[in-house]
């Protein structure tokens, strides 16, 4: 697809195309080119992915974790060591085979670490022996390297930043409530923060994690219709345990290998962000991860009416941010407001306020929602104290469109003609259908529609349950799943 | 050098594997083993690197950095494009040769990145076009790789995590004032922060980067009065503009190359810090950088004691926790005060504070800072408003205790029978003397006693100016510089 600089293309014309559009309009990233399938996270995006980081490490923290760093860097014959691991990554390492000058020993390469679950595993044996040693909770943010064919920026690319979370534990039950104490942590960063409703559920055995007993995520819409998974949590059972040789002596003497868990999210948050929110003008933040929240354009005709509004100007913005608001004073010369209005419309800056001379003289600003329809008056005098209030209503307001958006988008299908039909012509709602559970028959509907089982929902989400037939096969289903065609 | 579990070896008797030791006890960090050169850092030695990154990410926004993120792979052919780049660096790299199960071609393998002066060239030369994108100020989070023969953990690890800033302006004048910015932007920071004096200077072209026009460091004493490279920043010039062909229009229209600075500091610091403060005993940390600034260790006989004792400690835990203390309450059963003081003393906490029953009774708490002759009753009612306090004269205790030892282990030398006794039987101190300023004369002076010129110091640090006769060769030398063996 061709890049012309300046230019949005619609949504409804082009998906794909608006999303590279808006990415690069909003300054967030671009293609590294000379790095096959890499990007640059350009200041705009790495500030949002820093508000991301911010706030999980505080959820994780909060629930128990401690941050360590692990090696960059896997021996290749670790890879091997779970044979489902082995399966699922083999076809995706980047080997390191030449280091200081010289070519590494055969069986000595090195894999850029895909995930780090070989290596961690490797030192839990060496950490862990008693059950007194237990819980291990251990958080790693992290750059990691995936060899992927179609590669897209932010949403899947060959290297990418993320935390991948580590812990070790007692029994099986212990695990399997920190898988999903996790996947509810980034449930409700993704609905708190990212103003983004997502699914909780649990992944059939196709599309689970290389190496896990179950995988449970979180799924959320996009503006096309398609789902974007947004994070994962594994349940890892004993199997990379017994890999790697972590054994543990319990309360009673006995000798058992630990339950584990891993649990990550990556920079493909912001991809999901962009689509969760945008439009055909550009990037849209909810409030709380941009990190521009406001910002304030001084409005001026003659230069001697500048001096006055550019003093009122910086007088509000130190308000503004006293009262905790990011802002920014826009007061550059050389550009038209018009053109200041387009470029922070573009990088998604929630609210601008305007200010003139005739605002000063009336004591109201002019203030414009990134969404809305059309401009407010807010009194000057309390400005920076209802601005936060009205930021706040605003990441709602995403939050709720959101919402709707999906439900709009999202129909219960019992037949198999209805279901061929939601998925025609390459369209994408959340469909809530029955499947027999099996393998096979997910791969036909895959096979004929494109839409893949998203999730098995978990309980509590007010998802019409109870059994019936399968959509494709008729056989028993024992409750509706998530179908969509996914990203 | 042999890991005994437990022990640590006296300073005195052997300073590396003091350090080594200090390290393994403090739970900073692991030596990785199965990776070479390569270490784990641990939760204790990364929760240190996270406030250290805190507070410098903090002084970069200030002076108007951005962060963003660069690819880790590096196309082999880039490294290759600045002549003293490559000759300094090919020797350490780490080659990929195969990714997604394929060879990669012949000429287009990829480097991890030892730095990234090349790689982000390339895109400076994409962003700049005109004076008005200057300066552009951009500074990124990153591990690194270089393949080091001789490896310790913090002080020089095959992968490290560094931060490195990278600038572009429009003339050397306004590089330079970057670079010496970000240098007193690291001196502060190691002072105020990390309670380490450091010398601020210029390095002597066989120290400087490879592809800089210089260098300027700062250099820190370590205990073993040896000196330690805290922090690097360089003048690039035209050097990696002209390689990458970063161009921009000044304002009167002529095309020339932009000037270049890096600049960056490393989890180094973190070994800085050990080999600063530290003893026998172990660990010793600032308050500012320390993960746990305060314990409270709970201490009853019989176990009808235990509920009053935990409920008290609980209750100041609290209190310390709302007046801004990182604290912990260690209220683990089955372990005796002893061990407990022993732990925390090894992990670096500044100050330890006991609470007994008759304590409660008396309203006072017996507290023991982790350098004191003994304990100080301090009273229950006042302790978190005073504790700030008492943590803050700590710092500037650790900072005064550093300073002092720095003094009484530097001297001014004008004799070379004078200077070889200083550097006699493995000793170390920081040296004042002449030198005559040629390459030459100082391999000579460090084939002889294995110092080397530290740095010329930059003006305004105290240090004896003025000409003289170099040591070494009796040649004019413009002033005194500083020589020490180093890290």
């Amino acid at each position: 697809m061709a890049e012309e600089k300046g230019k949005i293309t619609p949504q409804s014309e082009d998906f794909p195309q608006w999303y590279q559009d808006v990415v690069r309009e909003g300054d967030l990233a671009e293609v590294a080119k000379v790095v096959k399938g890499c990007m640059v996270i350009k200041p705009h995006g790495y500030a949002i992915w820093e508000k991301i980081q911010a706030d999980l490490d505080r959820r994780f923290k909060k629930t128990g974790h401690k941050n360590a760093y692990f090696p960059l860097l896997i021996p290749k014959s670790f890879i091997t060591k779970e044979a489902e691991h082995v399966e699922g990554f083999a076809p995706e390492l980047a080997v390191v085979t030449h280091a200081g000058g010289k070519q590494l020993p055969e069986g000595e390469e090195y894999v850029i670490r895909p995930t780090s679950e070989t290596i961690i595993g490797h030192f839990f044996s060496k950490w862990i022996e008693s059950y007194r040693d237990l819980p291990l909770l251990i958080n790693q943010w992290a750059n990691v390297m995936r060899w992927e064919l179609h590669t897209r920026m932010f949403l899947r690319t060959t290297e990418f930043l993320w935390q991948e979370g580590h812990t070790a534990h007692a029994t099986h039950e212990e695990a399997l409530e920190e898988v999903i104490r996790m996947l509810n942590v980034y449930g409700d960063f993704a609905e708190q923060m990212m103003a983004m409703p997502v699914i909780r559920g649990l992944k059939s055995e196709s599309e689970k994690f290389a190496g896990a007993v179950s995988t449970y995520c979180i799924e959320a819409m996009m503006r096309d219709g398609k789902a974007l998974q947004a994070g994962t949590s594994h349940d890892l059972g004993q199997n990379f345990g017994k890999a790697f040789d972590v054994k543990f002596q319990n309360e009673e003497k006995k000798v058992d290998y630990v339950w584990q868990t891993s649990w990550g999210v990556s920079t493909r948050l912001v991809g999901a962000l962009v689509m969760t929110h945008s439009d055909d003008t550009g990037l849209i933040l909810p409030p709380r991860l941009a990190p521009v929240q406001a910002v304030v354009v001084p409005i001026y005709r003659k230069s001697k009416e500048r001096a006055e509004v550019v003093e009122a100007a910086s007088k509000l913005r130190d308000d503004l941010a006293a009262a905790g608001v990011a802002v920014e004073l826009d007061d550059r010369e050389g550009k038209r407001p018009g053109e200041k209005f387009y470029e922070w419309e573009r990088k998604g800056v929630p609210i601008r306020i305007e200010l003139g001379p005739r605002d000063i003289a009336s004591g109201e600003a002019m203030t414009r929602l990134r969404v809305a329809e059309g401009k407010e008056k807010m009194k000057l005098e309390t400005l920076a104290r209802d601005l936060p209030g009205v930021l706040e209503s605003f990441q709602g307001f995403l939050l709720e469109r959101a919402k709707k958006f999906r439900e709009d988008n999202t129909v219960s299908v019992d037949t198999w003609d209805d279901f061929r039909g939601v998925f025609a012509d390459g369209q994408s709602k959340f469909v809530w259908a029955h499947w027999d559970g099996t393998t096979q028959t997910e791969a036909a509907i895959k096979e004929e529609t494109k839409a893949t089982v998203r999730c098995l929902p978990i309980e509590g989400q007010g998802v019409d349950a109870g059994p019936g037939a399968c959509i494709r096969t008729g056989q028993p289903s024992r409750g509706r799943v998530l179908f969509a065609k996914s990203y």
